[in-house]
């Protein structure tokens, strides 16, 4: 039986995670039940809402139990296999773990994907995976742009922001981008088709504010939040009557506590609304859009950049790049070759 | 012509309005131009959202100007007419302002309202006025309850609160009411119907979230919030998957720094949403609501508290009471008998 080396979670992290939070340990593969399959996992994908799952507070998964390995989506090539839909050679993906093998079975998000579809494997964790599903569902279904408004998105040149700003201009959206830097900022106008780009490092939240309002000077109808924190409150000042507020991240706040939105009033003074984007609430949905995000990928319509770093014992310094911000593009482990 | 006695915004408060913000003068009444009239006002509603209004910062309505009387929703007897609509004698309201005579023409909240359809002409002013509107389309268009489901209202025995969950009583929710004091809370339980009452005050947070969660052990699905600050985030922790906050008023904020919400990252988590209310978006849609409104009340199926105060000399004291909490029921400014 191979071995399986699983980064699994030692204890609860304060803040930003650190190296004693986790362990690598090895494990004999299991051996298989009926309906189960055992997945050699090639890819892991490194998101934000992974921090989330470490504290032990009611959400919309359980806490990860320490212990376990790390919760994450990954692609992989069934290696055993005691279920139908799933035979040895095939490709799966699903919410796994960050480990060499994951036990696994169906239900949930685990299903057959096909590799020839997409330019590349990894696609899948990234445009025609989580992260395009949720670009796709949160901006198309919450956000309801409307040919000619004005889309703000923060985190814009990040794996779901970069995906929202162009699915936004196919709908005939102005769009603004918010990132980190001159870098982050050319690549919104230059790689993602963004109308306008706004570093928001080193602006007061008063200068980030003019400057939403210069670059959008018909008001705000759709505010795409990634990032929260100053950035929405600064938002939300700019926000049109009867705009939509997309809470689909809060990542300043992942590690700290709460600031939450102050400007809330202004939800009242506008009609507006703030909805929260879960994607667990649109699994029945996701045949609706994986062909599509597929298609755009493979005709070159949906630009996807793809960070990879390579080997499990990079797991911890990886998965810091996203808050950090020194990834350029979904964050990516690569598992095996 | 009448002498006009205008109860005015003299400047701009800083946090709780203080009586040199106001002066009370005296002018004659304006010479009327055609399809204008003059209304003689009886009673002048008291809002918290006039406290907004004094502000000079953009929102749904122009700031009140300085010099100008303090905006306010009126009933009176049109005393003067050059407009066919509002002839000498019949009553009417709108949004106009807290003086004696107010000069009307047709257009926005203005309009004929008929005392024999109500049991007392306030009523225009509460519950088959702007606050019952508000109750109205705010429980059920934003927040859209369902039979069985638990309603949590903040405010509870304010104007609006005390409105609400007696509509959402009628459309079979289980309701729990948050007020201030226990004499509010057994009004709560004995005169609008509440399945429960929480005094909020003495209550930490933490102790805050747990009474939530013990009167409402199924979790809350609407969360109609009239105050904001703590009790919102409290409440914010007991939403369901799916809930949604209706933001109708944030009081506690009105005369200070906004705190906001800072559990927002439960909207996420929840898949929530939390939606502002504006009065002025439903405006064509009053014709709906208004009949029924007034039908409830004659029918003796909503209870209405009104709490009037008497003279224009006693706008201030009467207004600061909002923010006390010191009235019981609709707070209404009488003018003239």
């Amino acid at each position: 039986m191979p071995v399986n080396r699983r980064f699994t979670l030692a204890r609860r992290p304060h803040g930003l995670p650190v190296a004693e939070d986790f362990a690598l340990v090895e494990q004999t593969t299991p051996k298989l039940r009926e309906g189960q399959f055992l997945l050699r996992n090639h890819y892991a994908s490194l998101d934000p809402a992974i921090r989330g799952w470490m504290d032990d507070r009611p959400s919309y998964l359980p806490p990860i139990r320490l212990g376990d390995p790390v919760r994450a989506t990954t692609v992989g090539v069934v290696a055993e296999s005691r279920c139908a839909d799933f035979p040895v050679g095939s490709w799966a993906s699903g919410l796994h773990g960050i480990e060499d093998y994951s036990l696994c079975s169906t239900g949930g998000f685990t299903r057959p994907i096909d590799p020839a579809a997409v330019p590349a494997v990894t696609n899948y964790l990234s445009a025609v995976g989580a992260i395009g599903l949720t670009a796709y569902f949160a901006l198309l279904d919450i956000g309801r742009p409307k040919e000619g408004e004005t889309v703000l998105v923060t985190g814009a040149a990040g794996a779901v922001g970069s995906l929202v700003g162009q699915i936004a201009k196919m709908k005939g959206c102005r769009t603004v981008g918010i990132a980190g830097g001159p870098a982050k900022c050319e690549r919104l106008t230059r790689d993602y088709g963004y109308d306008a780009a706004i570093d928001y490092r080193g602006k007061s939240p008063d200068e980030l504010a003019r400057a939403i309002r210069e670059a959008a000077p018909k008001g705000i109808d759709i505010h795409f939040e990634n990032v929260g924190g100053e950035i929405l409150d600064a938002g939300l000042l700019a926000l049109n009557p009867r705009g939509r507020v997309v809470l689909c991240g809060l990542i300043s706040e992942y590690n700290a506590e709460p600031r939450g939105a102050r400007n809330i009033w202004q939800l009242i003074v506008q009609g507006a609304r703030m909805e929260g984007f879960i994607l667990t609430h649109y699994i029945p949905r996701f045949g609706e859009a994986i062909p599509e995000l597929a298609r755009w990928v493979k005709e070159g319509k949906l630009r996807v950049d793809e960070h990879i770093d390579s080997g499990i014992e990079n797991a911890l310094p990886a998965f810091l790049r996203l808050f950090e911000g020194s990834n350029e593009g979904k964050m990516i482990l690569k598992i095996a070759e």
